[in-house]
Parts: C-alpha cells; structure tokens; sequence
C-alpha cells in the first residue's frame, strides 16, 4: 500500500484515484476549486464529472497544494496539457525529494513542439526527478469509474519505472501492459484526438461508416508515418496506445474530441463548440503543434492539414472533407510502405 | 461503357450493380428467387435488402442463369461463402468464353481452408478463366447505395486485372485503390468478422467502449498474425481491407456480423439468433474455417478460439469474453513483434 497523490480532479484524475483507491492505496487527489474538493470530501461524489459515481473512503480529497504533496513519492499530473508546466513549476516548489511522475495527459505543445515527458525533464530538476512513465490507452474515465474492463499502457524509458506504475494500478478490471517506446505511446495519444475531431466532422456532415472508417485507417497511416520519423516504433501505433485508443475516441459518444468535432460538422464555429463543451478539447491545439510538426520533418499529414485549416482559417469543413476524399492516389500502400521506409 | 453480370442480388450485390449502372455500364443482375427479379424490373426496387432505394434504369434484373450470362466477359460473384462452388459450377456451364471473375464475399471454406480466389481456381478451368479480383473494404452496402462516400481495394495477382476492375468501379463516391497482395486482402477481409461477432458479444454482455477497443486492437494483432503467416504482407492489414473493414464491422449498426454478436451476448443461442437474422452471418463459418487454420500454422489466436467455444461447443459468451481479458501477458508489443517477424 502506498500514499499517491494525483494532481487534477477532473474525470480522468478521479477516475485514477478511484483505481488506485481499489488497489488499496491512499490518494490524495487535489483540485485547484475548493468547492470541488469539499464535495468530493463531504458527499464522496465528483458529481461535475463522474456523475453517479461513488468515491472510497481512500481518497482523499486536497485544495491545499503543499499539503497534497507532502512526503509522496508518486505524483499522477492529469491535468489538460497547456497547464502542465504551470504545474510542475508549483509542485517542484513544494516536493522535497525525488519523485516519479506519471502523466495521464495527450498532447504536444505547440511552437515548442515538446511532447509531455520532455516538458517534464524541461521542468523538473534533476535532484527531484526520480522517472517519467505515461499512462496511456483506450480508456474513457466514465467507463473507469464504473469498473468496466479497460486496458491501457504503462511506457517509460525506464521499464522498472514502468513496471512500477504498473503494479500500483493493475487489477482485474483495470489492465495494465507494458511498453518501452514511450515516443510512440505519447504520439499516438497526443494525436488520435487530431482524427478524432476529423472523424466527428464526417460524422456531423452526415458522410456515413464507411466515410469514417477510410478516415480513420488513414488516420492511423498519418500518425504512424509522424511517429516513426520521430522515432517513435511502427509497431506501437498497431497497439493499445495507437489504434486501441484511436477507435475509442472516433467512435465512442464518451470521446470530447468526436464531440467537438461533430458540432462543427454539423455547422457551429469554434468558438461555440469550445464554450458548448465545458471542458478541455485537447485535439484542437494538438492539431497546430501536429501540423508544425508535420513541417518540421517533412510528413505529409493530409487530415491534419485539413482540420488545421477547419480550426484556424475558417475553411467549411465540408470542403475540407471533400478534398481530402478526392485526394488523387490509386495506390493505399504508398502510405504504409512510406511508414516501414521510415524506420 | 461495359456489359456486367452480377450474380447475386443481395444488398452488397445490388449495391455494387448501382456503383456500375451510375457509371454508365450496362449491368445484368440474376438472382435465384423469380419474385424478387420481377419486384427488382418492375418496380425498380429491392425492398428487402435496400429498402428506399431507387434502381437506376441500366440494372436488369434476370432469374434465367444461362441468359444472364451471355457474351458477359466480367462477373461480379456477390454471394456468401458456402454458395461459391454451386454458383461455379452452374457458371461454367453456360459461359463459351474467359471470364474475368470478381468477388466480393468474405470468408473462408472450413476444411478446404481455401481463400475464394482459391476456390474460384480450382472450380473455373482454365480455358474459361480470365482473372480473379477481389474488391474488399469498410462498405456497408446500405451506405454505398445511398451514395454516401466509399473506400475499397481491388486486389488481384495481376495488376491488370485489378486495375480494369478499378476503372470499372471508381466514381466521385466510390472510390477504388489497388493493392497487389490478394492473401493479405483475402485473409483481413474474412477475419474481421469473427471479431465484429465477438465485439458484439461483448456489446451484449454491457462491457463498454474501453473493452472493446481492446478487443478490436488485439484481434487486428490476430489476423495479421495469422495472415502473414499465410503469405500476406503485414502491412495490408494496416490498410482499407484490414483495420478499415474491421472498424467499420465492429462499430456500425448495419454490420450483421455485430448484431449476431450482439444478440448472443444478450443471451439468445446460436439457432435463434440465425433464424432472427434472416441474411447470412459469414463469420460464423469463418470461425471455424480460422480455428481449423490457426491449428495448422501453429499461430495463437486467442479471440478465434473463445468465440469458436461460445459458437461450438456451448460454452457461455461471459466466460469466453472474461477468460480472454484475464490473459496473462505484461509486454503488449509481444503480439506485433511476433507479426513482424513471421514476415
């Protein structure tokens, strides 16, 4: 049994602390709006967002940050990428020792187009930096929290770090695997979210199944073909972390992304959408860090570069669609012999 | 502007006889119920597998095999499995010259363990034989009908021919690729449906979208497992008539394989879920026909063998489904290094 603290009680942060509170282990699991914490500590509920769900006596629920943080060992960030450097510089404020951190979170940030275990090492000085494994796979937090099956992958360039993280999570509905490449894992996360939107448009203009498995397979060839030029593994986007959790969020109503993505198919603008939702979209930025990043190695990333110009220069995204669907190419290898080339 | 013959006016059959008349071909449909052709010619419906649809003027419907088939140079085979010999041998009674052979069916023969291109080479004798293509992809036929925008692949061991039917096919919505690994295209296509059947399962049983995005994952690692063992390249199972077909027979509403699933999992047995279909369940067979390869080529193919228990040999769909999800394996990228190295 250990203490572990999760910063960020959003639904995938309860949802961990519900996991990790299953398993025994006491949680600490702080949240930046007091009211939420005094819910969560008065009736055991995170009603916002996990409704209905009822939360272990383990958890413990802190709005005091320095107090969260006291003597762990294991910090769980699931907060939205753009707030995690924010957060770490707080955190490293406080901890006294090394510490392992396991982020939860899918995304790049733009401009410096770092991937979250690198903002991690940016943030965290060595001398309080023991590992950084990602939690990752397709996992909704609602279905989490109601003990469905899920499995997801636990990656780190340490495996023992990775093993580690596994053996505090896994049990029988929550199953863990592991993996070594944690580039591919965080790519193929960050990035579903991308296809994922696409996939809510198609879906919201009314284009049908068959539209929008074409979409995703070649969804799936994108990101693949950007991963491994960043040196991510191939085999990994044909995993839990790729695929896996690339079919859950362009097909699941859980999936925020496909949501978002649907309204705008269906003719709001943006901003709408985001106020509509009332919680972090993270594809919408991961698509102009993908879209950088495609230009920087030099990828051909047409759906990314389609939804980028949805997002952020006012094209109809029934135009977007439709030129991506009559991109001229008679050949579907072209794509995935590029992705082998690229090993 | 061509003559076709389409031999079986099913949904996936009449769908594809629109594809060709909307491109201006004449088109030639035969089916073996003599109301339905007469339903198909004079009302220019076929209320019972597309309802709604409007048949375009150049599809003529025939119940006379012989006249169906005259002076016809390419035939669309669009009839299940287990019916491919007898169609065979009635066809080569009747045709006097080669004949191009294209089909559209997914599956495989248990016992023979034959492919259909495979099937179709050992009934068709030569002098009577053009080409085999096979035309495979996500494309729920109801959908393709509508018009709603399609991706499909057109595979055969001679490009030629697989481009001729290409150019026979692609339009504005229907948008044809070609891939020269007919093994590869063959195998995905048939494998899906057993895991569309056993995602509906676990849809019935009321697991979640986590659960079976895990399924799906891990069964795309089984068919390309099995595949690549059978000659195909591991990439095609990455493309349109793997990942893609298997998205969309998993996810969809319109996918029959699912809903069988989906209906045993809810508890109903194998004979009443049949008999509720009321069309062909092609992955039932398949199941077998996998089983049987899986034991030939010593390849472990864990989610063939559960749901061939569940269809077999009477064993409850909740027990097959938890003893797949308590696996014991820890390192996720076990399944793909395998398939890499059985290139």
């Amino acid at each position: 049994m250990e203490q572990i603290t999760v910063v960020g009680a959003g639904s995938w942060g309860t949802a961990l602390a519900i996991v990790l509170a299953d398993n025994g282990h006491r949680v600490k699991l702080w949240g930046h709006r007091p009211e939420l914490i005094n819910e969560i500590n008065s009736t055991r509920r995170n009603e916002k967002y996990l409704p209905g769900i009822d939360l272990p006596e383990n958890i413990v629920g802190y709005s005091d940050f320095e107090e969260s943080l006291k003597d762990v060992k294991t910090v769980i960030l699931a907060v939205p990428t753009k707030a995690i450097r924010e957060v770490l510089k707080d955190i490293i404020k406080v901890i006294k020792e090394r510490v392992t951190f396991v982020h939860v979170s899918k995304g790049i940030e733009p401009d410096t187009l770092l991937r979250i275990s690198e903002i991690i090492e940016e943030e965290v000085p060595s001398q309080l930096l023991r590992d950084i494994v990602v939690l990752s796979g397709p996992s909704h937090a609602e279905e989490v929290s109601q003990r469905h099956i899920t499995t997801v992958t636990s990656s780190s360039k340490n495996m023992k770090a990775a093993e580690y993280i596994q053996d505090l999570f896994i049990n029988q509905n929550f199953r863990v695997y592991t993996n070594p490449d944690i580039i591919g894992v965080e790519i193929g996360g960050a990035l579903k979210n991308i296809i994922a939107l696409a996939a809510g448009i198609t879906d919201g203009l009314g284009y049908g199944d068959n539209a929008k498995a074409a979409l995703i397979t070649r969804g799936l060839a994108e990101i693949a073909r950007l991963g491994s030029k960043m040196g991510g593994n191939p085999l990994t986007f044909s995993g839990l972390t790729g695929i896996g959790d690339l079919i859950v969020t362009c097909t699941s109503v859980h999936s925020r992304n496909w949501r978002a993505g649907n309204l705008l198919g269906k003719g709001h603008n943006l901003d709408e959408v985001l106020e509509n939702m009332g919680m972090v979209v993270e594809g919408v930025r991961t698509t102009k860090a993908a879209y950088q990043l495609a230009q920087k190695y030099h990828v051909k990333m047409p759906i990314t570069e389609a939804l980028y110009e949805v997002l952020f220069n006012g094209k109809s995204p029934k135009e977007a669609v439709d030129s991506l669907m009559a991109r001229v190419k008679t050949h579907e290898m072209e794509d995935l012999v590029n992705i082998m080339e690229n090993r």
